[in-house]
């Protein structure tokens, strides 16, 4: 039996640690490739390159595995799959994996995150795809810990197949081994960034911001992601890219818009 | 009784006849302050400023309309809300709309949407907003057949509030004011691009893509935004910023994760 294709992806660009520990897992579930961002594309949601031209070439960053192909690309991560799936790959992926980011995407950063745009793109194309997260933005983030269950989830969506119009947004608690009590299937936690602006003027005199924010969790919910995050458990979300709040159509049908 | 104010945003530019014809309606319904790029931001999904500065200043376009306030933003969309409601407006806006968009996000199309990301920033700040596209592409696009429509669907958004955590994505076909049928409260309908990747090489022979693509229609359904848009009618999908499949989570609790 032909071992699956493995699309590696992320939004923290090639060489980012996360995506280095992501492959290593999933060369022992089958064959992997990787097409990621040549720069760091934190923040991307779902962008695409429209208006500027994207490059790509073959990159060998890690000379031990040879076997491994991997491509930079200019792009986004969005663009990253659709060039991977329309281009560079010789056969329709079995699963196409993202991440591991450094630094969560639960709750409602999944819709900035770059690396759930990648899982969201390739879950539009039908391949079954999942975002994995670790809740720790160092770049000397431990991944290690997470190893068994990154390659648990990827090895029950190769053989349940992947419920349609759906990926998994999954996040990792910074915790160590043994303080890591499991894998919960969850929902999004209700929750926003209270932003700040912090304003600054630059040498010419000329104002400028930074984004700044605190994150705020309105949802005190035992089934959300934050929920599970903050009591060790790893969060499994099924995401959607069917937007339609198809529960307030009625309500909708009810406005004077047609007199 | 005071005014609503109107936040007008878009993802086109600051300059895009779409938003001049779009302040111009809003301000016969309420106070209009604008806030949009300095620069054109389609196809910008979700994106956010993160590793960058933020550059904002007040500009005046048209100085026939002194009473309204207009400042350019450096940023994304989303980051155009975020400093609007932060930064530079005195008081909560009662509405957010953004657009007239210069061409469709009917359907998928709403994943890669920075007209969209803008009203769904302002709903996960807790305020009402509607992206408004034109399926037209031209930037001599005729706005003025939807006029009527607009006002309408923002005054009963005024009047009757807007679901909670739902915006509403309106698409107008390129019809003249005869042929347009009303209004339709409708789903997103299924479908996706067929990418193409048109591949060329610079003069210094390196190679790059054009990503163009065709847009695959797989829903026959007859309560969709893409037939109601076919059929001479103005689309109206409510849509939501939970991604959460609630519906699968059962299915996913079956998946043997925690052996």
């Amino acid at each position: 039996m032909r071992k699956p294709l493995i699309l590696v992806t992320n939004d923290d660009g090639i060489t980012a640690p996360g995506l280095r520990a992501l492959i290593s897992y999933m060369k022992d579930l089958g064959e992997v490739v990787v097409v990621a961002p040549d720069s760091p594309q934190s923040g991307m949601g779902h962008a695409i390159t429209l208006d500027s031209t994207l490059f790509s070439k073959e990159v060998v960053i890690d000379p031990d595995n040879p076997d491994i192909k991997e491509y930079s690309c200019s792009g986004t991560p969005a663009d990253c799959v659709k060039l991977a799936l329309q281009v560079l790959l010789q056969r329709k992926p079995d699963i196409c994996v993202s991440g591991i980011n450094h630094g969560s995407n639960s709750s409602i950063n999944v819709i900035y995150s770059g690396t759930m745009s990648a899982a969201i793109e390739a879950g539009i194309e039908g391949i079954p795809a999942i975002g994995f997260s670790l809740c720790d933005y160092s770049w000397k983030a431990n991944f290690k810990t997470a190893e068994r269950a990154i390659k648990q989830i990827v090895k029950e969506a190769l053989l349940k197949g992947m419920p349609k119009g759906v990926v998994l947004n999954v996040n990792i608690p910074k915790k160590t081994k043994a303080e890591l009590k499991g894998i919960k299937i969850c929902r999004q936690a209700r929750a926003n960034w209270k932003e700040m602006f912090d304003k600054r003027v630059n040498p010419m005199g000329k104002e400028y911001y930074w984004l700044t924010g605190e994150f705020e969790l309105l949802d005190k919910g035992e089934d959300t992601d934050e929920w599970a995050l903050s009591n060790g458990y790893i969060s499994v979300v099924p995401t959607q890219f069917d937007l339609t709040a198809h529960h307030v159509i009625q309500d909708l049908n009810s406005w004077n818009l047609n007199e």
